[in-house]
């Protein structure tokens, strides 16, 4: 399986896996993928900087990238204490009855809790990509659409292409106006923040919007080698994959040492399609979560409207370190794609990388039987 | 661009066209795929009866098929009077408020009115199966899951296999229990009656599902031979389209005599993949429709719930008929997809195969060089 992207990226497959694990994201890229670590839980810069000394020192020199969050609008910026005088009243009172109602215990007075997500700020994304370009990055892609053109800029001055996942043609378009490198089409399918066109319609769409302006990826719904056919039909020259590695083995963010499988990872196998809900309460935008009983509680009549991004994900941190703390597979905050009804066992990146490639030779032997 | 599926049938590719019109059926045939007639609009079993004899004259004696409309539960049954006395009096007020803020005129006086689609009941869906079994058909698919299991066994009986639209695998493995030939996995992004799994996830899950128990056609977001290598890859043995074929010259539902284009046309031409919504106004399940000033009416704050089928339909009956004969593009009340923003020109039946079977081609060489 190879496309000219591939070559272009020096990897042996066009398949590029987001995750917030160094861990994964090394595995990625030495099974001959491109792993993509997640900055944004990195409130501090200098955990990064050691995070990704560790890739440096665990990918063979194999290339390997980075994900930030920085949305095309500046949001509100602030420190913490300003961001949370923001957050109503009632809303904070909805979040604590919830948590009362399904059985969330506080968090013990005596651990030091984290301070909500900061790398949804324009000021700590910056810091990110700071901190990256000082390592030998090959992507940096941004998980809301195009970054500032300076930081394009910034990317480009130090050899690095820009990725820019986009929800519809427009989006594209305006991608491509500010120099981003590589397009990544996300269907509505997808898990985390994503929009109303499932992908069978969108890849082909944004591939003949962007023409010879800028790759394109397809992400969303992607967890099988037939997908991977599937989308090299639609014209992407790669695929962008989430959601999928969330049940590796190489995967232990949020499980307690010695653990062989994370409450999220139970709860994850656990799941069918249809168990998924696009809803605004993670971070304030559209995202697709895991259906549990804490999403179901923000759809009942007289729930909150969720606040708006970085309120949101401030206002559901506290609850989001507690939900974890208390093990319960049922309550769970977890973004993930459709695609979750086909993550029915925890393997290694190397297995799942194996049968990807076995199942896409196999989808592309029953295509050219079709053609004859 | 064949499968076992397409040698089965005697069709030359595994294209199976769904469309109100005969002559669209009828070409769809004659190009070499399986035009599917919808028969929900024939209130008057002899009326399809006529259309029939018409597509038996029209298609030299290649294969066609019909669609009904039975849902899978018997719904209120009853004439035109009883079902009218069920719709409450807020629901009438506000669809005439509705059109009155739209601008949409009442009928002449003098005009002959038709009923409301009666095709929803069971009765007037078994009187379509029995006039279709009298002619040559070679399926009959359903639009609303399995049919009941003695329509099946009478289809069967007559040497007719059955398809049904499946949504989730549970519907799948429903269908197959009651001996359905043809599952036809329909994703979110199709228009008409649709669920909320994608094509992209919904299709190699159901194609795992149901196995070697029935084959399984892809549906949802196919308007190119693009489209259709990435359903083939996903496991389809074919491809079921829709909303694909309203755009073709053939396709005169709804236009006045020497007309070009149709209302609807007009309004469907200017559509990108962004202007649909899922909405239960049109039928009382939700169904995907072209987003226009009618649909956004029902989603405004004060808009009523929609009623259950088939009461809704009926509701809005008379309604779709003022809106047909206002003739204004930015109201109208259609069913399409998500690929309507690839519904760019009017075009013969005949030149869109062409084109999709040239873009399969295309599709399936670029795997073919992927896979090396």
């Amino acid at each position: 399986m190879r496309t000219e992207l591939s070559d272009r990226f020096g990897i042996d497959y066009p398949i590029f896996g987001f995750t917030p694990s160094e861990h994964v994201a090394a595995a990625i890229t030495r099974a001959g993928g491109l792993g993509m670590l997640g900055c944004v839980r990195f409130n501090d810069a200098d955990e990064l900087d050691a995070v990704l000394d560790w890739m440096d020192a665990n990918t063979d020199g194999r290339p390997y990238g980075v994900d930030i969050v920085m949305p095309a609008k500046v949001p509100t910026e602030g420190t913490t204490v300003d961001l949370d005088a923001m957050i109503p009243a009632e809303h904070r009172a909805f979040v604590d009855r919830t948590l009362a109602e399904l059985g969330v215990p506080p968090l013990d007075t005596g651990a030091e809790h984290a301070a909500g997500v900061l790398g949804w700020l324009h000021s700590v994304a910056r810091s990110h990509v700071d901190v990256a370009l000082k390592h030998p990055i090959k992507l940096i892609a941004n998980a809301l659409g195009s970054p500032p053109k300076d930081v394009i800029d910034q990317a480009h001055g130090a050899g690095v292409p820009v990725a820019a996942l986009a929800g519809a043609v427009s989006h594209a378009r305006h991608h491509i106006d500010n120099g981003v490198d590589v397009v990544i089409a996300q269907g509505y399918e997808a898990g985390g923040h994503t929009g109303e066109i499932a992908s069978m319609v969108l890849v082909p769409e944004i591939v003949d919007a962007v023409g010879n302006d800028a790759a394109v990826l397809a992400a969303g719904g992607i967890g099988s080698g037939r997908q991977i056919a599937a989308a090299l039909a639609l014209g992407a020259s790669g695929v962008w994959m989430g959601s999928y590695w969330l049940t590796t083995s190489e995967y232990k963010l949020g499980s307690a040492a010695g653990e062989s499988m994370s409450t999220i990872q139970r709860a994850l196998l656990g799941a069918t399609s249809a168990d998924t809900v696009r809803t605004r309460i993670y971070s304030g935008k559209p995202a697709r979560l895991l259906k549990t009983k804490w999403t179901e509680a923000w759809s009942k009549p007289g729930a909150p409207d969720p606040l708006p991004m970085p309120l949101q994900n401030i206002l559901v941190s506290e609850a989001h370190q507690r939900i974890v703390a208390s093990s319960d597979p049922e309550v769970v905050a977890m973004p993930v794609g459709q695609i979750v009804g086909r993550m029915n066992e925890i393997r290694p990146v190397a297995d799942v990388m194996a049968d990807l490639l076995a199942e896409f030779d196999a989808a592309a032997a029953r295509i050219r039987d079709s053609a004859g």
